[in-house]
């Protein structure tokens, strides 16, 4: 946290973690499905509404200082009040200072602006509660005139590349995927614009079916931010403006003729595309176009979910989960190298304490909030921030060892989705993939414990739970006759997944021997049901690199992701079925465009390529030590740069000679 | 709850408890002194972000409905998800519906219209933490219009009694004390006005020291409401709109002719007194001129500080405190037998659980929480509510429990604050007046808990817990020497205050025997410190009423709220000491106007003369029985009507006969 903070400058600060669960809230209740909104389903936790902030100097002459805030509240120094905005005389001695502030309709944040008084990490907040904590800033947030209740967006401005009449308005087209204030003007004034917004033609040009239409605000011409690649504009109508959701399917067609048609030369659009800047640090190029337009189309992808928080998709569900987010810090790591942006979405995820529900509701996405510490740390070192959070972490294992049945294996309760994929799993008692995550969450309390120096009693604690739920998973779970493991023990089944055999080899709950049988018994057998989303094509590809089968996963890669692209796709999808035909390749939970098309868990292929083909891995975070064990064999050539910790590491490799180094 | 709910009426519904911390919140944000904020210093408790609002219906035939909410959201019935605000068309048959919704500023509310299907009590709420809970209402919101989150308050117009031209300005008096917004209209254009605000004259005159002082808004005259008796117009100086406090002291006096006097001719004003219709149910009229002043004073000052919720002071600190609020119920039950400000503000003071920290960080005002429950529930029969609050009961004493000493004695612990009143306790240890409320909590807790029909179990436990509290205090404080009980037994001091000694009375911690000892010991002893604030002297008039010794207590109401009237007073103060010079009287916590001259803690008269002089008592809250128990012998003639329950009850006392009744 600490790491960056300049020296004489000041932040805006807040208690810590409230601007991460301001920002998210507002972040899960953005998502909007055809006029209605769809606030996030999961306990939304709130920000303080009261804090006060502290701090001691020892003054060495009279000093003067201004304190800036939004809130309700005042000025402490020693025993006399000041309203905010004015100047501050004190000093010389010891002098006492607090801020009390309290607001309602956002966190509470103060900006103290002096030359020996300033506001930063120094300052402790409270929340009249628990015991002073370290006061939360962002690096974003040092200016006065900043207000950290409103994130600051980039804004870039996209013209489009086509215009078409169709039926009776006028389908423009983007080179890409934008999230965008639509800007829409008319030159005639004798009427009233629609918008339709799709991430496809298809959906762009259906006014029933499409998620987002605008009616362009009549002053400034713009519409609300959303997802859009097409828009298509036509005169408003009724009938599709204010559709009831009763009519569904009743207007799935344009009716051309009825109403004066738009005609491509009256209108003016231009996409305002807002995103939050975060400079990717790797570039891609090999001998191999596909692989290279698949890397290039997933950055693209990924940036497009990597706003304040990672999200899922950009136009549905635009939630913070903690499953995905997970997924994304893995290509975050290899692409922008952001640790910001994990601890945001961290902060974000986990709430505030005592914990009452799983995170998302997922039993599984609350472990993977555990395990996603362990991989920020691998990535950045960042000590300071689980140092923060491991409190946290404790009090979530301890809700989880809450729900831990007799031979303790963790279950669901009553309300807990027990999920891991959308797939067709033995759910019956406790399933195996959760056994698999709980041990893992179990190794990285031990392992972060130790790098804080927690005391040994805890840590202990942690390595012998960890130690006999593996026994205990092998026991239960691992079936010598199949070679595998199954999900569920007492259902009787025997019912063989991927998904945890595929734990057992990244996890290292299979031992060597198991690990080849599972390659064997169940990646490598097609009678074992396939993985259909990119979600956990994630962590089989990972599996199988881990196992070896590079050309195995580049193959798959070139085919999954390729096959995308074949189909138009210009960011990657939620989900991609070959099988399914050209006309209901959008259709997704049983919803004509309720695929999202840009889901950051389908840019796996930037971390499969860094991590496995480039071969980096940090192997010290705190020193950023690496090890590189490039595959280029499958390269004729390839250029490559890639961020690790501060340092940016290039890899050049012309089929014969491979040469790496540091840049600056 | 559910008592007053009308039949095919909607209303606004919300998570139980949210309304009232939202407003409480505002509430306690509020206090305002010489420009600067500040927000109650104890844990402000958050409302919900993300409710749903969930009821199934049976409908014998097709209907619809609308759902009208502020929040982000949408309607689901059955599977299929509609917008705000359009007509939903469903049934015949069973149907399940059910609102999300969403809001980060306020809390979220919806209002379900319709002829079958509409929003009331009978609907579920959830919060995604905790079980479905009835749904939370007010039955001040049952029309489409209104916004749960906007109190709304009556309004009545008062012209200025009096304007007299002082130095520079011109002081401008009203009949009475207001909580009100100035609208100041000035003649002449050339210059800006600034007003200054005061209870007092000396405190409207003090432009330095004034508690409030508002620039009217150039378009609309009108300046923040607040409370004001005298309003001081003068043009606008910056060394005083503009008053850093590093400056206080340095501009108590005006100085006239250095700036162009305003003339009373040139300026028009209006207070806009702003307050919560409560309509008062009692009249009080007797042969005794003084005793009438005071009961109408008293209910002046107590209807001012009767807004949303029981605050103490309308100038200072338009705060919700516990202590206070216990002692308002005793008067509200006398005076308006409101039973809803009683629900809001008992709402308010608990916030939600998990407890962290005592109400207003003050451990008595957490113990007179429990008692107001009883308090509320013996005035009106409130059982509904005493079901909703119990297992908030419950956990406030399993709270308190965690911080008992070695005897079973409730002692403070880091940052708690033990009270009990302004005055010189011996505090060392465990404090003996703060155990007689710990056991008074475990009466009532087996009291409402027997109501209820809770599990014997969980009242014998209580039952138990008092007996043995009430058997050790007694054992370690009554000072069988002082024929008295002392404040610790800890520090040897074997220090005697009145605050225990009249607790033991009121609570029957002493037996009889002990009772009359006391009074002799303590109550009628000089040289035991006295009794200063009107806070405590409520509690030790009650003792003393309860003793039998009226004629004692009138000759002391006479003295003390006579001696307020005296003096000027209009509304009765905060703290009176009759020995204090005429110029220092507003002084208080070392401020020349800190006093509060509207304090709702000095409204008991009302409740000692209906109590215990006219003598009502409601013995059985259910049923709404009373008995009546006058002693009118210290007035020549009385007419009096108070309420009990739903009824009103009239006596008339001529010097020879009584005479009563019920009206409708």
């Amino acid at each position: 946290m600490g790491a960056f903070m300049s020296r004489n400058t000041s932040y805006w600060i807040w208690y810590p973690g409230d601007f991460e669960l301001y920002h998210a809230m507002r972040q899960n209740f953005s998502r909007v499905e055809r006029g209605y909104g769809w606030p996030a389903f999961w306990k939304s936790e709130g920000f303080r509404n009261r804090v006060a902030f502290r701090r001691e100097y020892e003054l060495t002459e009279e000093t003067s200082f201004y304190v800036y805030s939004a809130a309700v509240g005042h000025v402490l120094v020693e025993d006399r009040k000041y309203p905010f905005g004015r100047s501050i005389l004190c000093g010389p001695g010891k002098v006492r200072v607090s801020v009390h502030a309290g607001c309602i309709e956002t966190f509470p944040s103060i900006y103290v602006e002096g030359d020996v008084i300033y506001s930063n990490h120094t300052w402790m907040a409270e929340d009249y509660t628990n015991p002073p904590i370290m006061a939360g800033f962002n690096e974003r947030y040092t200016e006065k005139s900043q207000n950290p209740s409103v994130w600051e967006y980039k804004e870039e401005i996209y013209l489009p590349v086509s215009a078409e009449a169709c039926a009776d308005g006028v389908l423009f087209g983007f080179e890409t995927e934008l999230t965008a204030v639509l800007e829409i003007h008319d030159s005639r004034e004798d009427r009233q614009l629609r918008v339709y917004c799709g991430e496809s033609r298809e959906e762009a040009l259906d006014r029933a079916h499409c998620y987002y239409s605008w009616t362009p605000d009549a002053r400034t011409g713009r519409c609300q931010r959303c997802a859009v690649r097409y828009a298509f504009v036509a005169e408003e109508d009724q009938a599709y403006s204010d559709i009831s959701p009763c009519l569904h399917g009743d207007f799935g067609t344009n009716v051309p003729g009825k109403r004066k048609s738009v005609l491509p030369e009256e209108i003016e659009v231009k996409a305002i595309h807002q995103y939050t800047d975060i400079p990717v640090r790797a570039q891609f190029t090999s001998s191999d176009g596909l692989i290279n337009r698949i890397w290039s189309v997933a950055e693209h992808t990924f940036r497009l979910c990597s706003g304040i928080f990672f999200i899922d998709g950009i136009k549905r569900d635009k939630w913070i989960w903690g499953g995905d987010a997970y997924q994304s810090l893995f290509v975050n790591q290899y692409l922008m190298a952001d640790a910001d942006i994990n601890r945001r979405t961290l902060l974000a995820l986990r709430g505030n304490d005592p914990m009452t529900t799983h995170i998302n509701t997922i039993l599984d996405y609350s472990l993977y909030w555990i395990l996603s510490i362990k991989a920020h740390y691998e990535a950045y070192g960042d000590l300071d921030f689980v140092e923060q959070v491991y409190p946290k972490m404790v009090t979530l294992m301890d809700f989880c060892e809450e729900q831990l049945e007799e031979h303790g294996f963790i279950t669901g309760r009553a309300g807990d989705w027990v999920f891991i994929d959308w797939a067709d799993l033995d759910k019956e008692g406790a399933l195996c993939a959760e056994q698999m995550l709980f041990a893992e969450c179990y190794r990285t309390m031990t392992l972060l414990g130790g790098r804080l120096g927690k005391d040994a009693f805890l840590c202990g604690s942690y390595r012998q739970k960890y130690e006999a739920l593996k026994k205990n998973i092998n026991a239960f779970y691992w079936n010598a006759g199949r070679g595998a493991y199954i999900d569920s023990f007492v259902s009787g089944r025997e019912h063989v997944t991927r998904h945890a055999n595929i734990f057992a080899i990244l996890f290292d709950i299979a031992d060597e021997r198991q690990k080849v049988q599972i390659v064997q018994n169940v990646l490598h057998n097609e009678e074992i049901p396939q993985i259909t989303t990119p979600y956990f094509k994630f962590y089989e590809m990972d599996a199988l690199c881990k196992m070896g089968y590079l050309e195995e996963v580049l193959e798959r890669i070139r085919e999954y992701w390729g096959g995308m692209l074949a189909r138009g796709a210009v960011t990657f999808w939620e989900e991609y079925d070959p099988s399914v035909q050209q006309e209901e390749q959008y259709d997704m939970y049983g919803d004509k465009f309720g695929k999202s098309l840009c889901h950051a868990w389908s840019a796996s292929p930037i971390y499969l390529l860094a991590r496995y083909f480039v071969g980096l891995k940090i192997t010290d975070p705190v020193s950023g030590n690496y090890e590189l064990c490039p595959h280029l064999e499958y390269f004729d050539s390839l250029e490559c740069v890639l961020p690790a910790g501060d340092k940016q590491i290039w890899v050049s490799w012309d089929g014969k000679e491979l040469k790496f180094g540091e840049k600056q």
